[in-house]
């Protein structure tokens, strides 16, 4: 089963991708794609960690989240975001299309519940430069790709989760 | 009753709560909490008041929402727009979780009808500058706060209202 | 009958509704108003050309597009966008508002299924130039007024159609 949460900056995407996480027995691997770049950074990643509290395995993965999806196993994982992988790859000069396609094989696989939370960053007027252009592009495809394969998709707004593709049985409510 | 009205930039937003609060006995209230910065701003303004027509008391509200909202008794009251009150109180240096909470209670003792309207503006991408990534910070959290506290939420696209949080017992239609 | 695809960038909004398209008998005519501004611009014209492949009348038309619907009689349309319309009509300097009721006026006289394809704008942080503000709200306005004129309305969110209007006796699901 997986479950892709997308949502916009401080929509309350991660809180409720932890609410279905915690619902499931524990311990739970929390899969941080982040770097802390500069303090702003530091800051967010520190202050993330200390809401979420005990119980989770915490494994930092800034590239190589396809193995550490294989190596979760049977347990429950979070990745908390696709958004900093995809920057990570970007700026690292990786084969973002090669990488997808790791992604997508290690998620198929899976034994267990994956939750995967994501920027939804496609809403706004196009941006002046041409990262943030091909950025955007390749969240896009991203996310597509995802999507396609998962059992469930939501959208939150304003903390509340819209469901955009429902699990099989459930209505879209 | 609190109804939080999300939408982008011409999603037709405003539209939709008026004519919510129009299918209400008037008098109306309405709180504008837009400051005529600019000439630009300022045509927004006379426009919006000509669009809107007679019928309203108009309160200009830059920060003093949560008085304004006990104020009113139990008229029913539109406040456009949360936005351009976060925009007041991050410019002024105001203190942002107690002007916050100070709304959370007025909202939560108001007998009225209440509609909020804010824009989303948290689905592009990260912006440049630090004071837009603060100020898009702060939006999130507060409509966050207040679509917990809601009794219903809507995200309007092109003008038709997409129910994110139903009141109880209406369906996700 | 007419349907409004609004979405994000690479939000699957074209292959969407290109996919309804395909289900009704050909050829069906493809009014492409993009304009090759720059390189970057050519290739993503060329790479949608070649994934669209066979069956498809393509027209250019970076601005009689009122006048094409016409011409397209009963046969299927899709406009592929909306948004490079706006573009080229603000950067010629041509009446908006004139140009959208022809559009208007000309969409609902066909007998013909037409699609349109248009990119959500209005839902990030205000932009810094006057021109991209410009831009968003005329965007907005021509959105609300199509899709009050339209049958359905969809919003793709990474491929998936979010329904925002239904079509008669169609629930949203």
């Amino acid at each position: 089963m997986i479950e892709l949460v997308l949502g916009g900056a401080r929509s309350g995407k991660s809180a409720y991708a932890e609410t279905i996480v915690r619902a499931q027995p524990g311990p739970w691997v929390y899969l941080a794609t982040g770097q802390a770049w500069d303090d702003e950074m530091q800051e967010r990643i520190t202050r993330h960690q200390q809401e979420r509290g005990a119980g989770w395995l915490t494994l930092e993965v800034p590239i190589e989240l396809p193995q550490a999806l294989r190596d979760a196993g049977e347990k429950t994982v979070l990745v908390d975001c696709l958004t900093l992988w995809l920057t990570n790859l970007l700026l690292g000069e990786h084969d973002i299309a090669a990488a997808t396609e790791a992604l997508l094989s290690a998620l198929a696989a899976r034994p267990g519940l994956t939750l995967l939370v994501g920027n939804e960053v496609g809403l706004g007027i196009v941006p002046d430069n041409a990262l943030a252009r091909r950025f955007r592009d390749e969240a896009g495809r991203l996310h597509q790709k995802i999507a396609a394969l998962a059992d469930k998709v939501v959208l939150t707004v304003a903390g509340i989760p819209l469901v955009v593709k429902p699990t099989a049985g459930e209505g879209k409510i």
